[in-house]
């Protein structure tokens, strides 16, 4: 039982809500009993120690058990030293350590992937996080995080995911036009979703561009995908805006270019059903 | 020039952030200069009061001027004053008082409308905001809030609409059923967004209904339709689900659905494009 909230240890696990500390350790946290669940079902290798409160440990006896039978160190430890080493205000007693999730680029784009979303510059870690949630439903190959993108080990992005960082490859490349090219090196048209694209999504013309190996490059809410990278992709496509809105927001707007791909394939898949 | 923070009419204002406050008097904040700009561009008449600082009022002259063409009770006052009217943190010194801007049930479907977002217990406000500007951005007729949802002049929610509260009829009704009825009424095939539909979204078969004139049902994230409510609906219709996330969000999972809608009719109206 570690009861201590100043002990070298504690402090060490609560450092890991800043990236620096992430960067230097290797190290993140996943805090709350789902995100430590999917964890240790999808990647347990990556799951280094767990701490629970007494309360914790009474309740989730599944995750501690889980835990333990993949070689975790599990500790007990008291609320406030818990309270101490969370990031979040309600981590319901139950934060793991674990090494950092993301994989090189080559990896996360190998093996013929028919749907990849691209994040660059995407600063806001909830969006971040929930574009991550919405390419794994829609069955994405992988999310790249490209540019200055926020790190998706960032506490807010972990739970945004909804357990999906764990569920599909993310890599990260700092340099977006380098991933453009290395998407379409992969097989896969290139696709911005730019306000002011050439293409309509919903131009019948563009449902067999959808339907086929496609990666969607999203960028931040603010400013969109840099010029730079727009230019080198394949096309440039809009969702188009109906009514007197501006814009949608970068997570819903991903979840209609996303799907759009998905019903474009099962169109194809399935013209006479 | 208004500076004394605790005058009657400064905490009349401040009090708007309470929706029991707003009950009673029938007034809501619209704070920051890009929300008041709507609603002073699409319903001038609903503006009473504009608060602007002095420094907002040298860079927002538009805005003031704006007003005063619509008859609006202009005034300045103090960085402290405007602080403690908000309910924002930062509404960039300029705040409206407007009246609520629902409109009856009838009047919001009234016309043959052909889409239209229903939110049944929604709960969250930022949700429940995205969904409004989803539906404004899909070209939706009205939103329905119905049943135990927020209300829609909280602060939160008229942020994430920005500014599409303003765009489209917003009804509320307390009695769900009555609002699925009511669609219906209106010639409107209704339609629950459910992870568990017997219906796939993306099942050609079902291209034709979405095509139609419709009213998708959303519910709260946690629990989603209550089922007296989804089984009074003509469908139950699921987003696939492809990966191993286990599901979508409100916001998201809506952006999909109403986009879906938007797409299939622009298939039915152009199919040799």
């Amino acid at each position: 039982m570690i009861d201590n909230p100043r002990s070298p240890r504690v402090r060490a696990v609560a450092k890991l809500a800043k990236r620096a500390a992430r960067e230097e350790t290797g190290f993140f946290l996943v805090e709350g009993p789902q995100a430590v669940a999917e964890a240790l079902s999808f990647h347990f290798e990556l799951v280094i120690e767990l701490y629970l409160t007494r309360s914790a440990l009474d309740r989730y006896t599944d995750i501690a058990q889980a835990a333990v039978d993949a070689g975790v160190d599990v500790e007990t430890v008291s609320d406030h030293v818990l309270e101490t080493m969370a990031d979040t205000v309600t981590p319901q007693g139950v934060i793991a350590v674990c090494d950092l999730l993301d994989v090189p680029l080559d990896r996360a784009l190998h093996g013929a992937p028919q749907l990849v979303a691209v994040c660059v510059a995407v600063a806001d870690p909830g969006n971040a996080g929930t574009v991550v949630r919405v390419a794994d439903a829609a069955g994405a190959d992988a999310v790249v995080l490209a540019g200055d993108t926020v790190d998706p080990h960032n506490g807010k992005a972990v739970r945004a995911s909804t357990g999906s960082v764990f569920h599909l490859p993310i890599a990260r490349e700092r340099d977006a036009k380098l991933v453009v090219d290395a998407c379409r090196g992969a097989g896969l048209a290139t696709l911005v979703a730019d306000a002011h694209g050439e293409l309509n999504l919903h131009d019948p013309g563009v449902a067999p561009l959808l339907a086929g190996a496609v990666a969607w490059i999203f960028g931040g809410e603010a400013h969109g995908v840099p010029a730079t990278v727009a230019e080198r992709a394949d096309h440039r496509v809009r969702v188009p805006i109906h009514g007197r809105a501006e814009s949608l927001n970068l997570a819903t707007a991903a979840a209609v270019c996303l799907y759009a791909s998905v019903g474009a394939r099962r169109l194809r898949s399935a013209p006479d059903e």
